[in-house]
């Protein structure tokens, strides 16, 4: 098994880019492709056709990007069918190599953040993976539930730190004592995060959430976080560009490197893509992963 | 449909007590009385041994309690059986009059917030709960989608301001400008709460969550929310008193009130308890439940 941040870096260095495709069905935005009708969340059907398609996208993915990450809540939004499909999905994606990044946002105190390691992270998961995105919000002693299943298990954890969203400095920004929430939050992880360092390229199991709609606030993180890989959503749908998503990362053995960067609708969903045919459908789909591929190495190839 | 707000404090009156009950299924801890093996959590008959139970717990809730909260991670931590059973315990509660509070702590930007809206809160939600709990770590805009789907569904939202974890301090006491950060939360919920006033009662259908064990400061948010319901877990097990639970409760028309106090250990695996026979079980099970009720209605009772 080892560490997740080897399994991480090495797999980015192999496959030649640090792109993360985010895996949020949309069911209103699933092409008539997969559907032969409407996508009501409860229909047994709709399940079957986001199946179809997930499955359809992870064979394009193969060996063209180190990382996926499942959005939990639009399976969720599904039921127990929706459940079941996440871990079909996840066990698709694993088996053809793909690394699992669950993005489920968990955060709860001691006894229950238990319960959802259990769900995410251990051996006998049912939704095992291999990285879960969890909130800091309750304190450091509801993180360590987590931080132990992620090292008896190989796994990795991405705590939120600075959110992509518009309205993230609402509570992220505040001052405390003349530093941001944020960056406070990040001084508490500063020591776990070293404790985590995994032994072969010296990154972290434990990484955080950096929107790359904040590039200022990432390079304030990367001094406080050196050897933390960053999940950076945004690129993309949201208006991070690829020149701000690369802004954290460092140069190492193999070009700069520094985490994962999360693009999903702009992916899975390209605007104007014809969808007519499977044949059509898969053309857009790698249209649209390459140019987001590209658009990151061009930026990394150009970092000053 | 109405308002939650008017449901919830309603209904408390009528039932006469505000205790809540946490639907905690811990595996480990459901007697052999309902499962014939070990309980593995991806069997089948894991699953259907903890729905046993927790029917059995929920016909002996009723017309006890007014509000059930079942606690999402340990139903997850089956895998889709768990949240197909969680469909279920909710279906089961609600036809037998209680209120349902999903306990799920989720957390997210716009667009996947919606989808967590449309998992719990909406008419045709699969995990359709009269209220959510949800966390506002990533601002004020991630809770909009919760708080449109609780107006134009009659469903309730508690905000997580200063859990009952013992680091809760760690990030929510941080002092910005002089006040504590779940102050500032709570200064940034007051208009929100307000305008979530329902008609009958005056309560609003948003509430916060504020830990049993943290008097002092639910006094001080309470100063701040006058109209809000509180959600106080952490009396019994986790070491809340009585008379700390129901510090923040106000005088109403029919004694004090002001939200509702759970406890989900002490009540459905209270220790010491016979569960050798079906109705040795029940026995332990009313005798738990009314030692948590007697003792918040002698707090009140007392309350100076």
């Amino acid at each position: 098994m080892g560490f997740f941040g080897d399994r991480l870096i090495e797999k980015i260095r192999k496959i030649g880019n640090p792109l993360c495709v985010g895996l949020d069905p949309y069911l209103e935005k699933i092409p008539p492709l997969f559907c032969d009708g409407p996508m009501t969340p409860n229909d047994p059907r709709t399940a079957e056709a986001t199946k179809h398609f997930l499955m359809s996208l992870i064979d394009l993915l193969e060996n063209k990007v180190a990382i996926i990450k499942p959005q939990s809540a639009f399976f969720e939004r599904m039921g127990w069918r929706g459940i079941k499909l996440l871990e079909e999905t996840i066990c698709y994606a694993r088996k053809r190599g793909l690394l699992v990044l669950m993005d489920a946002k968990r955060g709860d105190i001691g006894s229950t953040a238990t319960a959802y390691a259990q769900s995410f992270l251990t051996e006998d998961a049912p939704l095992r993976s291999d990285a879960l995105t969890v909130s800091p919000f309750l304190g450091t002693d509801t993180l360590e539930p987590y931080l132990k299943s992620a090292r008896n298990n190989g796994a990795g954890i991405f705590i939120l730190v600075k959110t992509s969203n518009p309205g993230s400095g609402d509570f992220q920004d505040m001052l405390v004592g003349g530093r941001a929430l944020y960056e406070k939050i990040a001084e508490k992880l500063a020591p776990l995060s070293q404790d985590f360092k995994a032994p072969r390229t010296g990154w972290s199991s434990l990484g955080i959430v950096v929107g790359a709609t904040y590039p200022a606030q990432g390079e304030s993180l990367r001094n406080l976080l050196p050897n933390t890989p960053f999940l950076i959503p945004g690129y993309g749908a949201q208006g991070g560009g690829a020149d701000d998503a690369v802004r954290t990362f460092v140069k190492g053995p193999a070009g700069y490197e520094g985490g994962i960067i999360n693009s999903s609708r702009a992916v899975i969903f390209p605007e104007g893509g014809n969808t007519s045919t499977p044949k059509k459908w898969e053309a857009a789909i790698s249209e649209a992963l390459q140019q987001a591929v590209d658009g990151l190495k061009e930026a990394l190839a150009q970092k000053p």
